[in-house]
């Protein structure tokens, strides 16, 4: 289905997250490659795009993103939602199947030495910026979007599209455990 | 209203922010009360709870956070996205009644020297965490979630229940411009 899949302005990229969704944070280091959920990442700036993401200490996709210096932030649909809570919810430290277990399959983006989790709405490639004190006292990375793409269906001329698409494309927003949003119903202010 | 608003548990505060919503921050200084809104703001840790929210340099609530050190974040709903719209599209400095214009009305709360928004869904008393290349290089500013409050229809037992009220007190999710989504149907995962 990649037919659909389209480079997203970078000036545009924000709005690819300013909704506030749940995202998988995917990287690759020395040929492992691994995938994780987080609730808790934001834009923090338009031009050149930048986002923020807190990645736990214990997690093993945090190491490959301090080796790689790279990682991949992409937003999943409701379609993906046991996939979303498996890889959340495991390391692949203590299940080195993961990915497979989850269903989680990946492709690869040319000029990107990264895996790009299939099926997900929109993928921000990011470099990170190295903040030693944000990491290690808050747990907060900063990335800097290097290039953005949509899925076109869902997302296209700069604005989501989740009310002309099924339901399955709406993206997660979680709240604790397994309980989650989805996004709802557009509404616009005449202000 | 004010019969509604009751006490969340420190420990259960970022589940009021975890699913995304666009905020509204309000601070307090030297007699002069100040409210924007925020689409950045974030979670950045448990217990204590701390969240991240972007504030551009050029507001005049950022001046009064960073000479007071405190500031509220609050949770708006459906029901006051022409408020949400005006308070961030206008600053104080350009705009004195900015906040009668908008139809903002505060109250306070015992023991907090902070306005905090009537008619919100959430709120969250943050004292400042004082971070200065945060703040100069990223505008990102790091508060300590001292105590927060719910509105008991929509937020109680430590989850939202927006399926159980109007959708008036859906949360907003802001896009770009004028254009939000509402919070939409809870989805739960049986992983």
């Amino acid at each position: 289905m990649h037919e659909f899949i389209a480079p997203v302005a970078l000036d545009k990229a924000y709005r690819l997250i300013t909704h506030g969704p749940t995202v998988l944070v995917s990287a690759r280091h020395a040929g492992v490659d691994d995938v994780m959920a987080a609730a808790w990442a934001c834009a923090l700036d338009f031009q050149p795009p930048k986002l923020t993401v807190v990645l736990d200490k214990a997690t093993r996709t945090r190491a490959l993103v301090e080796a790689s210096g790279r990682f991949v932030i992409q937003v999943p649909t409701r379609a993906q939602l046991d996939l979303v809570v498996g890889v959340g919810s495991h390391s692949l430290a203590d299940m080195p199947d993961k990915l497979a277990r989850f269903g989680v399959s990946t492709f690869e983006q040319p000029g990107h030495a990264l895996p790009f989790v299939e099926g997900c709405a929109a993928w921000l490639a990011c470099r990170l910026l190295c903040e030693p004190h944000n990491q290690q006292c808050h747990d907060l990375f900063i990335g800097e979007v290097e290039a953005a793409w949509a899925d076109g269906r869902v997302f296209r001329d700069g604005r989501w599209r989740f009310e002309d698409v099924d339901p399955a494309w709406r993206t997660l927003h979680h709240v604790a455990g397994g309980q989650f949003y989805a996004i709802g119903q557009a509404v616009r202010s005449e202000q």
